[in-house]
């Protein structure tokens, strides 16, 4: 499939019903998540970072993120929506980078190293170089989520969150922006006001004790996510595989693996 | 830690008990494998080929390898053996390399792409080659892991294996090989006959159903690894949650995952 092909039915996957998309970190979790179903492949940032050992928040060098996601796109048939935090060293170099590497879709965060965020009009800016970065490339049709950190950071009183919100909302529609992603969202009435009065299509990080997938949609969103927690829940084994084999040197940690001939199969 | 000294600390860990090795396949996984007690990080290539996106067997490139084998040495601060298969494009370049990225320990096959294995007089001018690379590189004592594939490939009739493998181990210590590794045996008769024979420390592969750490430890082994099963259980987890999310859109495979500061930590 042509790139602007793949980049136009990756936009057709937000018009109705919900996307679910468990969030890949490196090739092989991407080549299982696809197998799993998954319409389309999400990289979460913090998961690329850890498994080449940098930390989460622009902790990872753009090369290092355009290659992550290179070998990503080349492991899976469906499209690939790169998370690429703030851009790091240069916003319309990355997205530019990134397209090249396969990616037909971005994740582009409003908070800023030190945890405040972007003036709306500075992010909504920000959010037009995207555009104009992927429109350069070749890919008008790059599918642009604009994640807003104003509940995740805990940004100003609980009481006028919702409103900045939807004030942000409505100036990354205008700048371009193709979906919103409210990270750390879960109230649902939010949800469904947020779904009644901003035209992009809603994206939730889901999590264990957060609402199901069922009731995220039907208060409206339509596209839902989970950050870096399946790398986490990965990584949790070898961490538990590990303590188990140097303390008591069995291997029931190792059981149910994914088959040698399976995982040999994907590439 | 010098390069030299962590190579000697390395080698003084086979010297008695088991030296227990977890196998990691990214940054990430080696640390938190550090964490969980491990004296020593053992790579294995088929997971670190997953990761890539591309197949065991030699399907990464000698580049790949050793970026990969840099970023887990650069993660931890024990040992780092880094698992080479055959050598890839070029054996003695391949020894160099991943000792300029931070290896101290190599694995080194004796088969060969078609399932055979090199005759014994060529794979012990193999291992020379790789001492050889390690003297040039400044580091004479690069421990050298022999892996011999008799056993999981089945070479020859059953009867005939162990003499094999016997006439092997002769040959490889004499070229210079510090450890034997007989992937896939764990007849424990087998093994306290090559421990007794051998004067190379033995090296065995554990899984769910082989015998235990300490049953291995009694039999005579020194090291124990588990190849690429951390990696195959936890790329399980990808596989599990996607389903579960794309299925029932519930979260319950993610619980338990490592925190997010305890990761973000590592680095």
């Amino acid at each position: 499939m042509k790139v602007n092909e793949k980049a136009r039915a990756f936009r057709a996957l937000h018009e109705d019903g919900l996307l679910i998309l468990p969030n890949a970190w490196d090739a092989a979790s991407a080549a299982l998540i696809e197998r799993a179903g998954a319409k389309a492949i999400a990289t979460t940032s913090a998961g690329v970072a850890w498994s080449l050992g940098r930390r989460d928040g622009h902790g990872l060098s753009r090369d290092e993120v355009v290659q992550a996601v290179g070998r990503i796109a080349a492991s899976v048939e469906v499209p690939v929506t790169a998370d690429v935090e703030g851009g790091y060293d240069d916003l319309a170099a990355t997205v530019g980078e990134v397209i090249g590497a396969g990616a037909v879709g971005v994740n582009i965060e409003d908070a800023k190293d030190d945890g405040t965020l972007f003036d709306i009009t500075e992010q909504a800016d920000r959010l037009r170089t995207a555009r104009a970065a992927a429109v350069e490339a070749g890919l008008p049709e790059l599918v642009i989520n604009a994640r807003t950190d104003v509940y995740s950071l805990e940004i100003g009183p609980p009481e006028g969150r919702l409103d900045d919100v939807l004030a942000r909302a409505a100036a990354y529609a205008e700048a371009g922006a193709d979906c919103l992603y409210v990270i750390g969202l879960t109230d649902l009435d939010a949800i469904r006001r947020i779904s009644e009065e901003c035209r992009l299509p809603l994206n939730v990080l889901a999590f264990p004790g957060s609402p199901t997938s069922a009731e995220f949609e039907a208060a409206g969103a339509r596209r839902l996510s989970v950050g870096p927690l399946v790398a986490q829940a990965a990584y949790a084994v070898a961490q538990r595989a590990a303590a188990e084999l140097l303390v008591k040197g069995t291997c029931t940690e190792l059981e149910g693996g994914v088959g040698y001939g399976t995982l040999n199969s994907l590439f």
